[in-house]
């Protein structure tokens, strides 16, 4: 304890001094007193960074100061309650309809959305690989095919190298699977540019680009991040990139309504990607909420429902069979029956066994991921950079795949797969579509199946097998390349379920230590990619595995069957990566579409994550931490009962007076360093000019710095200010030096009464800083004012003063702030 | 508005006057001012109701003085302070495994209960058999058969006298459900004994006696009360009841936590009676949780998944098929093949229709059983005139069944369906299992099959087809004695999976329309009994009904298999009748172990719940309103933005100073009027005695009045309180009463400062409801302080004031208060 209590006066003097202080010691200051005002003595101070020098240093215990917060409280001032007050009965029954139908529309576009990316993904492989084919049965007879190989690899790190360069020189938001972006979004955490339709637009041409180009990812996390962006786009009625505003939900132009609409989107999301609307709901929640509200989540499972919907209908008449509705996401299980593939009691060890190595490994992959991502952040920041290790890595993983598959030379018969899983061909002959397959090899992990989807004759092919005939005799299909050059769908969904002895184990092992590294260092790279199905993908390779070595061990017991281990591999491998629970359990729950597997699942992802946890943290929490971004988890750390809110407060507070003198206002507005973005009002006395009277120190409400550009911009016109301008400017209020202010402008005084918000939520100084740290997390504050007993302002708590203290390995650690 | 404003003021003096009063005026009171103090002019004055008037005079627009909260917030006062910053990180792991211990231990526990309701029912059920069986021979050759039914109705009847003496006489609490009293637990109203081992005990052996009773009731409702008793019981580590104390999970006793391992044992209650630990725990959030917290979901989850597993091993070693794990929960729906019974896209706007039909018929269900409750209020108070009704249901229920089996006559040969579902009856042949069903009939709904199934020559009987011989001739079965007599459980999946042409419509019609008022006069009866199953059966029937015609009017049409459409109409009655959302589909997508019914119950579920919501409430909701209980819905009402604090706070506050005379306080503290439970610490000057002065009228803490008796108790041996006394004593304080104060004692000084809680939540005067209420709501409050801009305390909102706000038909409405 008292470790904790040194670290935390490491300011120049002991916060609790200040309870003895004189009245007039610690007057609120209606100037910021240079740039350490808000921060006060904290504030780690940095040289403010070349652009692009050779090495940004880093490391993990810093916080950002540039990132800002959502505010998810109302503000009650006067304007929000007369129009509040206005709107009868009737007029919120409009509202509630909106809101439906919103998250329809939401659940429709990200369907559509879904749909789009698979259908493109489909197309342009195809497209690719005609070409690849042409130059290939050139090649076949003249005995060069390694030369095509080449081409193909340099084929895929084109494609890779557009889809790199639209994110990292238009909008590096999009890079990654979104997840971690959503999460600090949901949490309060502003991330610029996140939810804005350019963002959209580059991420799902940076997601269709990369899978084409072959990298080991997959489609589905970026679905998440594009719903919320949907949900975003359309809860508001207009579009600021595109300059149109429909004029139509301007009731949702805050931050409140803003966010419930993008936890429905990003759930629309999971329920097109997984086809798990249940799991999409669970996995809003599990990352975003912090109020669960029964409305509210029910709007968000009917967007859910909505998109997996809408992508089943409009993938089912895309393949021919309209009634059908056998694609509810963009990833499906397969048939999980539960009479052949039930599991029994004594396999429950086995299971738990599973989850414990899915947790190393999975922590494994988050530490050298870690280290990569630390080395990206110091040394590969610039973009043409960026771009070249993604154009490497599309390389490396064609040459890698080629390389295994060469010499592994794993051949087995074809005829006993085709029996458990007949390949309805329709009039073309079995020979064709093996060729067909073969040449689908080279190295595009959607090109495959999505030819063989594409192609009408083929229709029936789904969820069946796809062997590889490479360098095998004719019969035969080398496994390896089956594991290693198909999609990383399909090649999940034939893990579960090929029948015993389609793979080798030597094959398995080293398509799952390649693939493992291969996707540890794809994760991370300035593309717009997921992390899910390689983590899937290599679960189920050792997981199967591991079912082949039971299967010997026990000399084949009936109830070592390959496939389900395959799965629980798949879940512990994912689990012990992201670490999510039970959003993650019903994912798969639904993904497999057998209820009864959800007992062994839980049991897995749960010793994954107990296991994993003790090693590091998961990929998301992980690369939100090394932003730096001042995250709130959900409950303070469990031994900080020590701290006081006096203690994690920032002091002074900038305050202004409920009669403020106009000139004062825009000083302390274009002070960059009182940077809380919101101003306790305090007792104000107009006789007074420059200092607040020691009576005059109390409370009276909080007012964000918006009101002031937005009544600066119509101070001319004298029109009264109106929560419609507000709800116009919103979310991009003009910053105060874009505003003119004459010198006998300067001189007027303001009256705040009308904007502030009069019942700011306050803390006394004594409380603790768990029951600081409720507060403000139950409620998504942004400003939790600080008063003494006489509700005088003595200091203000926002986000980063409570996202600093985190448990680490010793107990109570307080991360330094940095302004990058 | 100004409506709602005149509303507001029916006090004497408009409240809004308080602004200007001056700072003498409203002082706060050192000892309560009469009986109106707390309530002050709002309350409702009733004369004491006699015991057992004959009619008590009730209505739903009253809200009971009498529940008194939960506090959800932790009172940080020093004690709780010292012992939380003397744990360390490693106590706190130790804290936390014990937490899922806890959960494990209830997920174990319920699952076993559960267990032991379905074998103790099926045994007695099979007791019962052979009693009536020895006199229906005996009968049966003398002609007299309609004196054994008469004989089997009088004996129902006794076993449902049982089972509602105990619930009318020694527990009452244990009446119904239980689904209302523990949302209201959750919720945070303290139902008296809802959580006591005794509660448990009857509410087990009531539901065994309600079911093999006969009654049309399930066994599923009441699973989760069980689960929830269980919860707090191991939780707390003893039991009151048995005066055990066995020193173990002391950190837990406080309602806080206590509310935690409720929610999980709630959910493992569901979990554990219908296979759905998913749904149990959207049920546990949907009722109860404010907070969402990842750690705690995660761990209710855990308790639900141990539930259903044990139930599931339990039942399967009862079946003698130790390692099939077959059955998940007390009811399972059966297998839906999705590839035989799939839906197509033009079923959806069918299956909305149907979900109009369950809104209006489930609407129709709770208005009938308001008014039938209301009844109840008024009239059948008594608890032996409710021992009486319970009995004159269980009569009528044989008797309604007798005549309606006599009079339909419906026989269907028996072959057709005995070749869907063999009935493997091992060596006993058909015929003399048609004789053992038949008898069967005689209104136990539960004894049949669990005579069947308790019996070792007739294992394989689950999921089969049970068909009733009677009154019809070899080789046929009688179909209304197999909707009506067999278990509800039974008739659900019969209705399920019989093959088409199972039944004739009139029989289904008929019995659709008895079950519906037997179903509907059963609830609310002074029996332990839930309402899912009967309200699925009817569901099932009119669904199944639905079915049949929709395939009569198609010629037949492949796609309208009756028992989809039973299905859906299962869910639209229920969903019409309890109004659950997520939770209720989770449900029931679990219980049929088929994920792609997800969307069409969605649906069903959502309009039943609009087309309900728009005539009357949900059934549970009702009931709770019934009760006056103060219920804190999701939101504040929508046009409560025009009511302050100010508005709503109780007022004038009882305050206590800092250093107060032990007189003063026992004064307040026996003065029942001052309802409160907690009282405001204000500046304290001990040299004024009773007038405390203006300055000093500022808030320093909160202080609850159990400090105040567990003080008294160790006042002489002037040891200091520990937080162990708090707990030691938790939940059951003594009342103030209970403990002599000596004149001299009286005064001597007590120095509040280590007791109370110095950080308590307060709000401004001119906070709008919506605000206060999502403070109160969110962060689970028992007492939030109103205050002045001075910090100087005003007034108090309680549970009460804000419960007492409803938006009804023509706008906001104001509930009364009465002491009932």
């Amino acid at each position: 304890m008292a470790n904790v209590a040194k670290k935390v006066s490491w300011s120049g003097r002991d916060p609790r001094d200040d309870e003895d202080e004189r009245a007039g010691e610690t007057t609120p200051l209606l100037n910021g007193t240079g740039p350490g005002a808000a921060g006060g003595a904290r504030q780690v101070r940095r040289e403010l960074p070349r652009p692009y020098p050779n090495e940004i240093p880093h490391n993990e215990k810093l916080l950002s100061l540039k990132y800002e917060s959502l505010d998810y409280d109302n503000s009650e001032n006067q304007l929000f309650l007369e129009e509040e007050r206005r709107i009868n009965h009737a007029a919120f029954r409009t509202v509630e309809i909106k809101r439906w139908v919103i998250c329809a529309m939401i659940g429709i576009l990200t369907g559509l959305v879904a749909c789009f990316i698979d259908i493109v993904v489909e197309n342009l492989a195809g497209l690719k690989y005609r070409v690849v084919k042409d130059n290939i049965d050139k090649f076949t007879e003249k005995g060069g095919l390694s030369f095509s190989l080449l081409l193909w690899a340099t084929l895929n790190a084109s494609v890779v190298m557009v889809g790199s360069v639209i994110v990292a020189f238009i909008e590096p938001v999009a890079a990654g699977s979104g997840i971690p972006q959503i999460k600090c979004y949901l949490n309060g955490v502003k991330i610029p540019h996140v939810v804005r339709l350019k963002t959209l637009v580059i991420k799902v041409c940076g997601v269709i680009l990369s899978v084409v180009g072959g990298l080991a990812v997959g489609k589905e996390g970026p679905m998440i991040h594009s719903g919320a962006v949907i949900a975003a786009g359309i809860s508001q009625g207009r579009s600021t990139s595109l300059k149109r505003d429909f004029k139509i939900f301007e009731y949702f132009r805050r931050d409140t309504e803003k966010r419930d609409f993008v936890s429905a989107g990003a759930a629309a999301g999971v329920s097109a990607a997984f086809g798990a609307p249940v799991g999409g709901v669970l996995f809003s929640l599990e990352e975003g909420a912090s109020f669960w509200n029964q409305f509210l989540t029910w709007r968000i499972f009917f967007a859910s429902m909505i998109s997996t919907f809408t992508l089943n209908s409009v993938l089912s008449v895309y393949h021919g069979n309209a009634w059908d509705l056998s694609s509810p996401g963009l990833i499906n299980f397969g048939r999980f029956d539960s009479e052949k593939m039930g599991y029994t009691i004594q396999e429950i060890p086995i299971f738990i066994f599973m989850g414990v190595v899915g947790g190393i490994l999975g922590a494994l992959f988050n530490a050298l991921n870690y280290w990569l991502t630390m080395f990206r952040i110091r040394y590969i920041h610039r973009p043409c950079l960026q771009v070249i290790e993604a154009m490497l890595v599309a390389a490396v993983t064609a040459a890698v795949g080629f390389v295994m598959i060469y010499c592994s030379r794993d051949c087995q018969p074809i005829q006993g797969s085709s029996v458990a899983y007949p390949l309805q061909v329709g009039d073309q002959g079995s020979e064709t579509l093996l060729e067909f397959v073969a040449l689908g090899l080279a190295g595009s992990p959607a090109a495959t199946l999505a030819l063989l989807w594409g192609s009408p004759q083929l229709p029936l092919l789904t969820l069946s097998f796809l062997p590889f005939q490479l360098f095998c005799a004719d019969g035969e299909y080398n496994s390896m390349a089956t594991a290693f050059f198909n999609t990383p769908e399909k090649s999940v969904v034939n893990l579960f379920h090929d029948p015993p002895g389609s793979y080798n184990p030597m094959t398995l092992g080293m398509f799952t230590l390649m693939y493992f590294f291969l996707a540890c260092w794809t994760y991370g790279l300035t593309v717009s990619a997921g992390v899910f199905i390689p983590s899937l993908l290599i679960g189920a390779a050792w997981g199967r595995l591991f079912g082949i070595s039971l299967s010997y061990l026990t000399k084949g017991s009936i109830w070592a069957d390959p496939g389900k281990y395959a799965l629980m591999g798949a879940a512990a491998q994912l689990g012990g990566i992201v670490r999510m629970t039970l959003s993650l359990t019903v994912i798969m729950m639904e993904a497999t579409g057998n209820v009864t597997y959800g007992f062994p699942i839980m049991l897995v992802l749960m010793t994954a994550k107990i296991v994993g946890d003790y090693f590091v943290e998961g990929l998301y929490d992980m690369h939100i931490q090394l932003q730096s971004v001042p995250f709130l988890h959900w409950e303070a750390p469990v031994t900080s009962h020590s701290l006081t809110a006096r203690e994690v407060m920032s002091t002074p507070v900038t305050c202004l007076r409920r009669i403020e003198r106009v000139g004062t206002v825009v000083d302390i507005l274009s002070d960059t360093s009182s940077n809380h973005n919101g101003f306790p009002v305090v007792e104000s006395n107009p006789n007074t000019t420059q200092v607040v009277s020691v009576v005059g120190r109390s409370l009276r409400g909080l007012v964000p710095p918006q009101v002031f550009v937005e009544r600066a911009n119509l101070s001319l016109v004298q029109r009264r200010l109106k929560l419609k301008d507000f709800r116009d400017a919103y979310p991009r209020f003009p910053p105060i030096q874009s505003i003119h202010v004459s010198q006998d402008e300067r001189e007027c005084m303001i009256d705040l009464s009308e904007f502030m918000n009069p019942s700011p939520y306050t803390v006394p100084q004594e409380a603790s800083l768990p029951r600081v740290f409720k507060l403000f997390r139950a409620l998504g504050l942004r400003h939790l004012v600080v008063v003494n007993n006489h509700n005088e302002v003595v200091g203000m708590v926002t986000r980063k003063d409570l996202a600093r203290y985190r448990l680490g390995k010793e107990g109570l650690e307080e991360l330094s702030l940095a302004q990058t």
